[in-house]
């Protein structure tokens, strides 16, 4: 190694070579005087960024160069050791900025031993921070990459198409060869090249930015007059009920705007089978749904870009997931094949496509990459929520719920994965439920209900006061008390179970009518008052209680199976994903039995999960093979024809439980003593039984 | 080798194997008594078609048992030696017929030594003779084959997408894997594999036919239940005039129908430089001619199909060729960069798009190749040409001229290729020329003038009786005698120079009038009366022989040019290509001097050869590949920039030129002895004179 005299810049008359270490990467070599330090950092496949290829517009690869002894290098770096700022780094930095210290590696010249550190955002494969429950790291790696180049001008005497004088730019100045191209590029291409002045050429001109698309083969998917240093995607979760969308800077992964939508679908039905049964009815009636999922699409699409103050053809790529059924529609496949057994897909596997091919209105060139689909009930958001939750990286064995019209449960750890899809019906989303709501201002979300008195207390969105604080009814005036969302609903049946209100086997004791004139009778079953006031009253009724028994048997008889099949009696960690799950209180949602027993430090939110992996598809392109491949391992559980899943689900009826146990739930809450109720089964079994 | 005595068949149970030898490949092996011929065929490599995949279904795989003893094979082969026709077999030849001594491969058994004909129809490389003048063969490779599969029924218990299911058994029954599949495939996949009946399933339900197409990736076209065996394809040719349409049955190469149009564009502009002014002085006119070329190209699919019986949806594959404002415009791309220096292609490369993607209405995935462009001026139907006439693969040096609106030419040999064009003009084909009309019933097409009396006599299309023969006048009392076609004025004038009514620099020698009433004084210059009768008078003008002149010295000198950058004085073939060139006497070409002197016997009609060029590249993959291969070494001469050729040009005003010797044609005609007119250049001359 070539040491230095402290405080004396290498002279480059004495030694020919200098000594330059990049951070955090570590690699380090020599390199002739005068060399530029992006090409050094790129010689040694440091990554840093660049759109503008070296020309000092686009500001990709600032560095910070090190100041002092760095003995773990064994060099001392000096900003001396660097060629000063020249005129075009001063420009760039009047212009767009330039932090104190910052270099642009392009025009900075090794003039001696250097350390140079690269920042996170001067990377390619830069990792973002996710901003939700988790914050989990996720890497960027874009399958479309943007790439400055100067063309050569036509020569009447050595004639060759625009096209490929910008393939021999690509070539020579990034070492991008072996490109297909649309038409669309090739139509605009003219144009482009020649700058705003057409013939002639203003400024700009033979100069132009491609964007290129890497996913199987390599495509030109656009081209720009000059330099443009920002591409956009979108990801659409696209649910049954509600329809969610990010639209993401596709090369730093961050999030610029997010919108969401109720899904125009729900006109045709609430849930999937009733859509379904509307195109068995109706022929034609799958184009009419597909339309109507594609116009949600446009409309957000539209919505969020003008948010982020950008025209919906900066749009360049977009990622899709989705139920089956969903999924399906949203391609213009006709669903009705998952409407009945043997529930075959028209294709599980991953899908790139154009979006013009399902009538997307962005840029006319960009593409569409759908998610995988796992089976038949079984979709790409199961695929998405895998991506972002990776349970097939984790040593514990992990069950990740996934709450909506249909739940989507993943069980497993790296050794084995198993998936499927249970029916819980609309109710955790508020609907079949007397006074639910969606979440919104005024809606009841926190409930606790006395133990000895059984008077309610309860927190409304929009405000953080509790009902029986000073000035809740001031904080309220604005919104009122309008319904119960479903975390609210949850906690209330949680609490009255707690409270002694419901048996376990869900029935609204009428004995504790004595008790409080909160229990009141109502028809032949009896009902809870939560709330009341001039305008309206919000009860809970003994068919609101039923709904959710229904639907969260359904959750937990889908659970079980998976346990079943994995041979395992618990689990070490539980992830409850989409919008609902991650609202309700996970101590509330193991007291009514959504989910199994377990530590309930071990227990999550997870936040939108599908969406996140939509998400990380649309930055990342290796995520999109890894997916393609964890899928095919997955081991797919059809509820609908396992013997056991009904069993499974007449014992989840009970409240939590009727057979399991939930110690770690009983070592931190005062569970009731079970006490069923006269009925036996509860209000229904009795109508049955009169009517028998 | 192992020798069966002659006439007995061999024992299955004396010895294990036969040996078969197939013909006309020579492929040989032996084989276990009982494997089926088309297997046998296949483990060697023999080029044996099978859509169905052995199932008896298709009828490709027809081959012929040879009887007797084959000495040079050292074999006996007996129809004996072949199972017997089974079921499958007997039902195939009752349905579709089978030729006496015909049997299906797929369906006989080895039950002794075979010499086995595979003919030619049944290989999947099949060479077909073209039809047009000069018999040369083609080969069949198409980008696009059928393949019919039968598909695993889907399990509740095993979920896959159908596709994935399509996907296994093209891998287990074809060997085909890595696909890329459109959208629309899965989308029509469920209800293609579950037959018409949909849920439930008929006849051919789980069969169907697919179309996979190999250009770099391959890709799932299509899918159709149950049983296909036919694929067509059209090869368009769009001239600045007319529009020349081949519908191709792609596995056989055969043209079931044929079609040709005016190209509608002809309203913005006669001529390609018109054309081009018109976008330049409306804006958005680029998109009316592009959608003008479009809808004829729709126009001719239609007709073209329906002509055969068939549905525009039956077409998946197109082949595109034009000249480079032609290629552009259907391509939507704006072509006003080829209005000025330096002539700019968006690009010269060869293009492969979705028929949609340019409006095409046939089957909605089907495919379009465009052949690559060689220079500004030289066009993707210089390239058909190339690919048709193949003169990079001729030890002779050849010259071919496609004559149209535009010449292109080409000239070279193994070694080397130069390419350029040249603006003849529309009189070639009739336009600026007084009495010239299409070649229709009624046009003069052949034309002798009397070398004393100077008295014409002449043919006209329809009637194979000369105007002098008995029995002239009843032949064309039908059509009448209307106008004079293209080839009908190359002979006319060619016939009034040799003699002497016309002087070599092009001029009617007034003189001519002492002897003839057939010259009359014409304004300021003369002209000659060809036909007269009641209704009209056909005559040729001295501005018909100019322009003439114009054109055909435009052709010369851009030969001259490529001759002159060869560095030769003279060629050892020439082709005269295009609807025009191919319906001429070349003898009276070259008299007019349109082509440099060479052997007559030498000089051919090459029928449409850009149209030709077309249908190879629909039919034969690898031929794109050798034409995109082969552009790339065209020499491009660009004959607005060449110094020389306003001089070529004008030597070549002169009939049949100036300076140039014609020795070959002389051996063969009397060439009249130089006569100039008395004004020099003519009457353009000595109208200049005046004015001056």
């Amino acid at each position: 190694m070539n040491m230095i005299d402290a405080g004396q810049p290498a002279s480059q008359e004495a030694k020919e070579t200098a000594l330059v270490v990049f951070t955090p990467s570590g690699r380090r070599g020599r390199f002739a005087m005068g060399t530029p330090l992006l090409q050094a950092a790129r010689s040694l496949g440091v990554d840093v960024d660049s759109v503008c290829g070296g020309r000092s517009i686009c500001g990709r690869c600032q560095v910070e160069i090190g100041s002092g002894q760095f003995a773990k290098h064994g060099i001392e770096s000096r900003a001396g050791h660097a060629s000063e700022a020249g005129m075009a780094e001063l420009r760039y930095a009047e212009k767009r900025g330039l932090k104190p210290g910052r270099r642009l590696s392009c025009q900075t010249l090794i003039q001696g031993d250097l350390v140079v550190d690269v920042p996170a955002e001067s990377q390619v494969h830069k990792q973002v921070v996710r901003k939700d429950a988790e914050h989990r790291i996720i890497e960027v790696d874009p399958a479309v990459k943007l790439y400055y180049v100067e063309v050569r001008e036509p020569d009447m005497h050595d004639p060759s198409g625009d096209l490929r004088r910008l393939e021999e730019a690509l070539a020579e100045q990034w070492g991008i060869t072996g490109l297909d191209c649309d038409l669309r590029v090739v139509q605009r291409l003219q144009k482009a090249l020649r700058g705003p002045g057409a013939s002639g050429g203003g400024e700009g001109a033979w100069t132009c930015t491609v964007a290129v698309r890497e996913q199987r083969v390599k495509r030109l998917l656009a081209v720009w007059p000059g330099f443009r240093d920002k591409i956009y995607g979108l990801a659409y979760d696209i649910g049954s009920t509600t329809i969610a969308c990010h639209l993401c800077d596709i090369e730093t992964g961050e999030v610029v705007a997010s919108g969401g939508a109720m899904n125009p679908q729900i006109r045709f039905g609430e849930d999937l089978m009733s859509r379904v049964s509307y195109i068995m009815m109706n022929p034609g009636g799958d184009k009419a749904l597909t339309e109507a999922v594609r116009g949600a699409l446009n409309d957000l699409a539209a919505h969020v870009t003008a948010q982020a103050g950008l025209e919906v053809e900066d749009v360049l790529e977009v990622t899709l997931v989705g139920n089956p059924i969903m999924h399906h529609l949203v391609l213009g496949i006709d669903p009705i094949e998952l409407g009945g057994a043997p529930f075959a897909l028209a294709t599980d596997q991953a899908i790139n496509i154009w979006a013009t091919e399902i009538d997307l209105r962005i840029h006319p060139n960009a593409r569409v990459y759908v998610l995988p689909c796992i089976a038949g009930h079984v979709g790409a958001d199961t695929a998405a929520v895998i991506l972002s939750e990776e349970p097939h990286k984790s040593d514990d064995l992990r069950l990740i719920v996934d709450v909506g019209t249909n739940a989507e449960i993943v069980l497993g750890n790296r050794h084995r994965l198993l998936a499927c899809s249970s029916p819980t019906g609309p109710a955790f989303e508020g609907a079949q439920i007397s006074s639910g709501q969606r979440a919104a201002p005024g809606a009841i979300e926190r409930v606790r209900v006395d133990r000895v008195t059984l008077e309610p207390r309860f927190r409304v969105i929009g405000s953080d006061l509790w009902s029986d604080d000073d000035g809740f009814a001031e904080a309220v005036r604005r919104t009122g008390v309008t319904g119960i969302c479903g975390s609210g609903i949850i906690e209330v049946l949680a609490e009255m179970f707690l409270a002694g209100i419901i048996t376990q086997d869900g029935v609204i004791d009428g004995a504790m009518a004595a008790r409080s004139e909160r229990v009141v009778p109502d028809g032949r079953t009896f009902s809870y008052v939560l709330y009341k006031d001039a305008e309206r009253e919000l009860r809970v009724t003994q068919n609101d209680i039923r709904a959710i028994q229904l639907a969260k048997a359904a959750l937990y008889a889908g659970v079980r199976l998976l346990m079943d099949k994995l041979g395992v009696d618990q689990v070490d960690r539980i992830t409850l994903a989409g919008a609902f799950g991650s609202h309700i209180d996970v101590k509330y949602a193991m007291v009514l039995g959504l989910i199994p027993d377990c530590d309930l430090t071990k227990v999550v939110a997870g936040g939108n999960a599908a969406g996140t992996g939509a998400r990380i598809a649309l930055v990342n392109r290796s995520a999109r093979a890894e997916i393609e491949q964890i899928v095919r391992r997955v081991e797919k559980i059809e509820t609908a024809v396992e013997p056991m899943f009904q069993q499974h689900f007449v014992e989840a009826m009970a409240l939590p439980h009727k057979t399991a146990a939930f110690p770690n739930l009983a070592a931190v809450v005062d569970l009731p003593a079970p006490k069923v109720s006269d009925g036996g089964d509860g209000e229904g079994g009795r109508r049955r039984r009169r009517r028998g």
